[in-house]
């Protein structure tokens, strides 16, 4: 059996565990997720790793290193999904991560450093609305109380879910590791945009990850008859809308070389009818950037924008952050570590920012990271079209093995 | 008791037939609608008028001429409401007629012809969607098959609610005058719309009733990730949405000088999320002029504006002609008839076009047609706060009494 069919039969075998029939639905802190994580528990023992549960869920599964007290060198993601979800997102992140132990048991390597491999818990937002909730824990991160009575879909509050999976939600905190320092922390995942298939590169190495920040508009204009109200006597919400919605497009294209984006992915228009000038509309804008004097010009030019429109166009506009987040720059060393790999192995790479949010993220508190790209075909995720070559996976494999390697040993033997 | 307090008091007493608590809801075919109208027909015969009812439910008041055999002056509007509407859409058209009845027998005055009074059944389309179903049936343009089964909110059909006002449905086609022609038709109606009262006038000459073009059109971009997919690698269907509504506003603008109009008064996202790029959106557009050259410059550069955006923005868009109603042009002879009554009475006045629907447009089927607009505060209308002062009324009810009468007048008198 090569390489590549048996992480094909291991990345199969955790998808074993769906509990939907359209995708995979693998929802944190369910029963098929726990069956999931247990099963990924003895895959991670049967290759004489040692393995724990924290109180948060995540699981650590630990390779020993030659060296007593040196830090471990981290590989995580998660393999919890949203519903109807793909089998890539987080997942290949985890088994790749015991495909890189496979390999170095098979080889017979020991490394100077311990190395770890952590499968997050509960990364996705859709259970409970909040993400990352294994790794913020693990980050020291948890705010407990506000967190305690989230609730599901079906009412389940987040404390009831945790208990139902014999977890204590009263000892979350003691998932935190912020007094440790990690040596390294890789995680490799889909991109899940479009960037590497259209550049046609292999590996992504992410500079940063872009948090979102997001606003509420709204726009009051004057509801009126659309036959008998003449132009320029309107005052048109949707107008007011569609032109926020185009200069935002205009400012973003202008920061491309930061990367930043600007989206409305929602707009409501009360109470729409064909025979009405719309009256009031509601947008929803998510900005994002891992530099912030680049989302604030756009930001700027949002504020400058609803201005003049509000003159022009005779609008009452109110504006509200919703929730405004700090971008995330990861470690420069791992990042040229990465491409010293890729440029070794005559792989393709480009260096990107990541538009999503990651476990990675929260591990910048516990030692440097560095997170890798692989392609997503059609830039598809969180889908159940979700798919990547596995050819492709086993390149981001190979890079992985390399940056776990080359950090696991101690640097003293390069003296 | 003057003149105002007793079209004041008129007004009032209509407006007691109320079903609804917020303004005033007078629907269609319902009892107290029907209340209203039976007031309506003993008024009517206080005042010495032959009356009638139809088989649609149109009132048919009656003063005869002195000469035997000409054609009726017809007075008409109507008495129902939409839900929640307001005191004055139709109503005033309707008392106004009444009015014009008490002063020609306050002062004795006979005339040549006879003078009809006509409230029309069920004008607003809130009841069964299809509105001046009387005034339709009147000119011969009811679809009876058609008709049979639309049914209201509440499920009940329009031959049902016909059948419940002792109405005979079957007979409908009963109620048409197809082979009669009136001397002249004239409507007393609020404006609906913010033109006389930005514009200072008192009066509105209509010069003709602008049909709406409807269209549905749905653009197909791609949903993708709002934080991962770069600007530049984006099919947003809300953009291009947003550029058709702008560009819409932008054409129809260039058309003022034949009052045209166009809006986008429905827009939906499907299924918007903030951290989604918009994959769908369908909108609603209605275009209405009465210059059909006009109009047709506007659904021009729609396509035109559609065609370059599917390209531009990588779009797929559909679009449909939901309706396109032929605008109405209204006599000339009775528009100039009405200027020179406004300039005697030094009356500030404007010609315009009328955007929305109204019972005098099928009547010029019948004979040629003269519609009066007087202000609307704020260019509210079905709305609880529709407001029209009551001296505009008046002055309104001065210039109809005055056409009437001019009108009712044999023309062989002035040889």
């Amino acid at each position: 059996m090569d390489k590549k069919e048996r992480y094909e039969r291991l990345l199969n075998n955790i998808n074993q565990y769906n509990s939907g029939e359209i995708g995979i639905t693998r929802v944190a802190y369910t029963g098929v997720e726990q069956a999931c994580t247990h099963a990924f528990m003895r895959m991670c023992k049967a290759e004489m790793m040692e393995i724990r549960m924290d109180p948060c869920g995540n699981i650590i599964a630990r390779r020993d290193g030659k060296i007593k007290g040196l830090p471990p060198v981290v590989i995580g993601s998660h393999l919890d999904t949203v519903y109807q979800g793909g089998k890539y997102d987080g997942i290949v992140g985890v088994t790749a991560a015991l495909e890189v132990i496979k390999r170095l048991n098979d080889k017979k390597i020991e490394t100077d450093h311990p190395i770890e491999i952590i499968s997050f818990a509960c990364e996705e937002s859709s259970r409970f609305g909040v993400s990352t909730i294994g790794s913020k824990a693990m980050a020291g991160l948890i705010n407990k109380e506000k967190y305690r009575f989230l609730t599901d879909r079906d009412g389940i509050s987040m404390e009831k879910a945790f208990s139902l999976c014999a977890l204590d939600f009263n000892s979350i905190e003691q998932s935190s590791r912020i007094n440790e320092q990690f040596k390294a922390f890789f995680e490799l995942h889909i991109e899940q945009g479009p960037v590497l298939v259209n550049n046609k590169k292999k590996i992504g190495i992410v500079t940063g990850i872009a948090a979102p920040a997001r606003f509420l508009i709204r726009i009051f204009g004057k509801a009126s008859h659309s036959g008998t109200t003449p132009m320029n006597m309107r005052s048109d919400a949707l107008l007011g809308a569609s032109e926020i919605a185009l200069e935002l497009e205009k400012v973003a294209k202008l920061e491309q070389a930061h990367e930043t984006v600007a989206t409305v992915g929602v707009l409501d228009v009360f109470s729409g009818a064909m025979n009405v000038v719309p009256g009031e509309v509601e947008i929803k804008v998510d900005i994002r950037s891992t530099s912030i004097p680049s989302r604030e010009r756009v930001i700027e030019h949002l504020y400058k924008t609803i201005s003049s429109i509000k003159d022009d166009r005779k609008l009452n506009i109110e504006s509200k952050e919703i929730s405004v987040e700090e971008p995330v720059l990861l470690s420069t060393d791992l990042m040229e570590h990465l491409k010293d790999i890729c440029e070794e192995k005559q792989l393709s790479y480009q260096f990107m920012q990541s538009g999503a949010g990651h476990d990675a993220m929260n591990m910048t508190r516990l030692g440097p990271v560095g997170l890798i790209f692989i392609p997503s075909v059609d830039g598809l995720s969180h889908h159940p079209d979700e798919f990547t070559e596995m050819d492709d996976i086993l390149i981001g494999i190979d890079v992985l093995e390399e940056a776990v390697l080359q950090n696991a040993i101690a640097i003293q033997e390069f003296l």
